[in-house]
């Protein structure tokens, strides 16, 4: 592949999820109840980025997280030196979603090994052209960001919970990053305004030369300063678990921007909606099944269907 | 103009509204209440079509409404012959936006004339091209039908509160119209599905040729035997008063295709935008203001703002 390398940190974890109705499992059967399904936003970003480009990792997981999901990421090109098998537990997360499976409810966290984490760079990984700081807090996105010599493109997520309880390290993260990608209601939190057009203007000023506001099914936003790119998200007729979404939409959105090695406004379009038909992939199955082969001419089709959704044509 | 006319019938009404935020008026004087605004889905959908082609209404008024706003729009190549004035008070409508200025609070609805409203076509409405049925009692929709000779394309819109209460008169409809107009949650509730791509489906299964589906500030979606088109939203910076966008959207929609004389695919899809983008000028003011001069060049002006949203861009 003649991609360049991507560099990411964030989560591994365990996922216990409650769905709203029966789930076809990846043998066919039909339950409500999934529990220890492999996740966490580096895994999901991961898988994704994985069909456009080679991917580094920087994560940390306990004794008990399955090898052969290592194995799975490396077939994929996902080089995993950077993830640190520490003694003890994987980070787990336990939810119920709603009906509409859209909201839901944490019922547990337990961060085990990760509560300790401090991201470790492999060898080689500071030469990294593409980083994804994924949401873990804005000190050790920081703290990543330093050990990267000369970064082309610097993307960064974070979360209500950061930009509630560490507003200055994560002001500091901001104002160094290329590309922020927050969900909307995470935008209209940290700029204080409840109009999207305008909050967004108001976070550029902050430092980040563009921004990404998700809106879950009703697509995306890019904004940076020569103008503004709406996204649809795919009409899918079978949504199982929208679990990770988020991550694969970076994941593939990085994963195209490393194929090009460009950043430039209209890359940026392409870029959004190849990640968009890389999340569409993510929510037709449990946890990460829908990513685990998925391969750059899927996502190719995909991006094509997206195309025709939004295709006005001429007067 | 060399637009083919447009039949509508539906409510003209007096708006109560408060808004969360202090909202200027005609005057530029802020307030956040603003009494007796002219509303109704008659007047919105009329105003904004008539930017695009000549309009017939079909709709009662009680002594109470001003003749200033009938003048208004008879300037405007709507004609008025089909708008009866009854003995009584106009009905009236009076509603709370919350922050999101999305969700409302009905504090109050007060039929007045509306409560005997039997639509009477004027002279020569019977044979009128393009009819919006608005949204009114689904039995009055198929009598207003009943009197077209050979209408070419039939429209109606309707509400949770119809299909809830009256689901055998708005069955007999549906399976006589072209194109029928609801947002997401009269989708779901009428399909019993949740998944928006199915529920559409179902629905087509009704009779319509086509669905539109409104999802206010997320856009629309158009649904027919060819496929499924998804317009954005505009992204505006000062939205004050949705009053009316779903009606000046349909307004907008039908101007459109009277304009053009077609209703294939490729056509509704441009149709969609046009209603979009007529919507956007209702929503900047409160009540009707932003649509009472509206000019078919500022709709296309905005329509190509549309355009340059969603365009994604050849490889």
């Amino acid at each position: 592949m003649d991609s360049k390398p991507i560099l990411m940190v964030g989560s591994m974890a365990f996922d216990d999820l409650e769905f709203p109705v029966p789930t076809p499992d990846a043998e066919g059967n039909l339950r409500t109840r999934f529990d220890d399904v492999v996740g966490g936003s580096a895994t999901y970003a991961a898988l994704a980025a994985s069909a456009f480009a080679p991917v580094r990792v920087v994560a940390v997981v306990g004794r008990d997280f399955p090898e052969a999901t290592l194995d799975m990421m490396r077939e994929r090109h996902i080089d995993t030196a950077g993830i640190e098998r520490a003694d003890g537990l994987t980070f787990r997360w336990k939810g119920r979603y709603h009906t509409d499976l859209v909201n839901r409810d944490t019922l547990d966290t337990q961060l085990n090994v990760f509560a300790n984490f401090r991201p470790k760079l492999a060898p080689g990984y500071g030469a990294s052209p593409l980083v994804l700081l994924g949401n873990i807090h804005p000190a050790l996105q920081l703290e990543v960001l330093e050990q990267i010599e000369k970064p082309e493109l610097v993307v960064a997520d974070t979360m209500n919970f950061w930009i509630g309880g560490e507003p200055d390290a994560l002001a500091r993260l901001i104002a160094r990053i290329d590309l922020l990608i927050i969900n909307d209601e995470e935008a209209r939190q940290l700029s204080g305004i409840h109009n999207l057009a305008r909050a967004a203007k108001e976070i550029l000023t902050r430092g980040p030369k563009c921004l990404i506001i998700k809106r879950g099914e009703h697509g995306s936003l890019f904004f940076d300063s020569e103008g503004v790119f709406a996204a649809p998200a795919l009409l899918l007729e079978h949504v199982v678990d929208p679990t990770g979404a988020g991550d694969s939409f970076a994941g593939g959105l990085l994963g195209f921007l490393a194929r090009r090695g460009r950043y430039d406004h209209a890359t940026m379009r392409r870029a959004m909606v190849h990640g968009t038909a890389a999340a569409s992939f993510c929510v037709e199955s449990v946890g990460t099944l829908g990513l685990r082969g998925l391969q750059h001419q899927q996502v190719t089709e995909r991006v094509e269907r997206i195309r025709r959704l939004t295709h006005v044509g001429d007067e």
